[in-house]
């Protein structure tokens, strides 16, 4: 086990201007909890939330975790111990230091809860939510105004593509900043559709924002550094793994006012993001494709099992984002007795009333009064022998 | 205004054997019903429900219609004066014989509701039920034990097509009759499909059911009529009219226990068949397709403005039929410590228990646990030098 020197001069020295320099103690510690703990430990989040990050780092160095302690951040002594113990293998300060160093390297800032740029939409995942941020590019648009992850498949098809650049696009034309998790397929279309428009998008990467992952776009990754923002809870030299890759999905829900699931596989890494979506209460929509498309199956799933929105285009998403109302009218068919009058009535051959009402069932009083109607629309012609529907009618 | 001979020594002659012969006035008054009014008249139907058809028809054939007769029926004297002015046009007994006359011509049966083989599912319908079926082939077939409607557009892509033949095959191999509408594209589909493993299907027709629509269609519909049935509300001789379609695919709908649309333009009549379903409390499907295609906007639209299920098979419509319970796994991921212990294991080199710890972010002695649980199950190995994934696992 070691000790860590939590003096104020130290970290300050040790974060080298990260963090903005105030409170460098707790921005230090907050970072440490980043490299201590896998994304989404919620005992650390507890203890974190009763005690501040550098009281929490302090005590957790401790041989034995008092039991008030634990009481106070409401977990069992047993959780807190266990929980501990997890900690202890990875409780090295100069593991922390390494990080940091890692990430003045790759020009990364870090994002603490007590900046005023913190995302808020993260405090909704409660103890879940990450102790920092490690952010390559814009920090200021993390908190935006309207943010919408649109999620998918990397084994995506040309409609899946097609589906997610046009979506990307058009939203990111009206403001509204993409968030997906830079991987081929559904998210790199994504992150494209919204730079075309000049749009700002965020990638939410599951290993160290250093690592660019996977390989294929460290391109597309870059840019989106250069226009909008990279991000990651996991510090830098971390690699990405199956676990983080899951727990990252949780902050792109999180981070999200609605998430958009494009294309998806019977099994794809989106459905665990819907379902943090869905957790979360936030809107849901899904994308449908052809049902002997494999790559839809995962959309068609959510749509089955989860209160999901069916997307059939911008407008929809605008309307799950809360930015438009319904564009939709409302379904049905006009089966009213003008229907059955211009039923009854032929182009050709012209009718008498008495013969148009048989014909429609209507009353002649009633065909009488529609033919008034009819004759005012052109729907109806006569030409004085009887009466005719207008071949346009 | 005609009188009507409504003895039943009358009724029977005019029968000549339609509607088994009981009750001949009975049945007749039915038959008469269905020529006077245009399909879904509620006014007649509440008139029929409290007087019976018989009485009904009398009184209507008055110059005015007692108010009390209003009042037993549940509407007010200006609504059945206005329905009474509808109907007059239209009472002529050489129209309700000759109807008769062309229905045994056509070898079509008639079906009242006295009839132990009326389909009850339509009495859901109210006042809006029909007065009677005309049948051309099984009369037995309509109160089956399950009933299952498969709708969609004329207009169908070969998608469409493909998946309409596919459900209605596999559905009606399980028994399950197979309810359309005859018209071209998905309706056509269904039924072929339902024929196709000796199923059996019925065919819900607009106009008379000697009057097979579309032309193009007569061979199946003739088909239908052999192997399954083919029904209409209105009397034979009668032509289809738009309001009929309408009318008709309520009955499509009320007949059936569920309803799957299949494809549907934005303002397909099936988006009318799926609303008369929702209004009756049956379970309502759509089948999604690429949001690029026209053809299946109306489903998209069910699928967002509907309490109704994507349907991806036929597995799903069964289950819409309550034949089975889900087969889908609840969607989610495996994101246990297991996946964490494996993620920080290598193929290749092989780590201690310590090592394994620290880069799971797992207690030292979670790590042993789960080591013993991936070693029984074949995910990890150990080489007595350390431990290493299975490069299955």
């Amino acid at each position: 086990m070691t000790g860590f020197d939590l003096s104020d001069a130290a970290a300050r020295r040790a974060l080298g201007g990260l963090g903005g320099g105030v409170q460098a103690a707790a921005v230090y510690a907050a970072a440490a909890w980043s490299v201590i703990t896998e994304p989404g430990d919620g005992v650390a989040g507890r203890l974190l939330a009763v005690l501040g990050p550098v009281e929490a780092l302090a005590r957790a160095a401790l041989e034995d975790v008092p039991g008030d302690v634990a009481e106070a951040a409401g977990v069992t002594p047993q959780q807190l111990q266990a929980a501990a113990e997890r900690w202890r293998p990875r409780l090295d300060q100069r593991a922390v230091d390494s990080a940091l160093v890692r990430a003045r390297a790759a020009g990364a800032a870090l994002l603490t809860r007590g900046d005023p740029r913190w995302p808020h939409r993260l405090d909704d995942l409660g103890p879940h939510a990450p102790h920092c941020l490690w952010i390559r590019g814009s920090v200021d648009g993390l908190d935006s105004a309207a943010t919408l992850a649109i999620v998918g498949a990397r084994a995506a098809s040309g409609y899946g593509d097609h589906v997610a650049g046009e979506l990307a696009a058009a939203l990111a034309a009206d403001g509204v900043v993409v968030v997906s998790g830079a991987a081929y397929g559904i998210d790199g279309a994504a992150h494209r559709g919204a730079l075309g428009p000049g749009g700002r998008t965020i990638a939410l990467l599951a290993g160290g924002v250093d690592r660019p992952y996977p390989a294929g776009h460290a391109d597309l990754i870059a840019r989106i550094a250069r226009e909008g923002a990279v991000v990651s809870e996991t510090p830098c030299g971390t690699a990405p793994s199956k676990w983080r890759f899951l727990a990252r999905n949780r902050l792109i829900a999180a981070l999200s006012d609605a998430t958009v699931v494009v294309e998806a596989g019977i099994r794809s890494g989106s459905l665990n993001t819907a379902a943090h979506a869905a957790e979360l209460g936030r809107p849901l929509g899904a994308v449908p494709g052809q049902i002997t498309s494999a790559s839809s199956a995962g959309c068609h799933r959510i749509l089955r099992e989860y209160p999901a929105v069916c997307i059939t285009g911008p407008d929809d998403v605008r309307e799950l984002l809360g930015l438009t109302t319904s564009s939709h009218a409302p379904a049905g068919a006009r089966t009213d007795d003008l229907t059955r009058l211009l039923d009854a009535a032929s182009t050709r051959a012209p009718r008498s009333v008495a013969d148009l009402a048989r014909r429609s069932g209507l009353a002649v009083a009633e065909v009488e009064a529609l033919l008034g109607l009819a004759a005012l629309t052109g729907g109806m012609v006569s030409d004085g022998t009887g009466w005719r529907r207008a071949p346009s009618g």
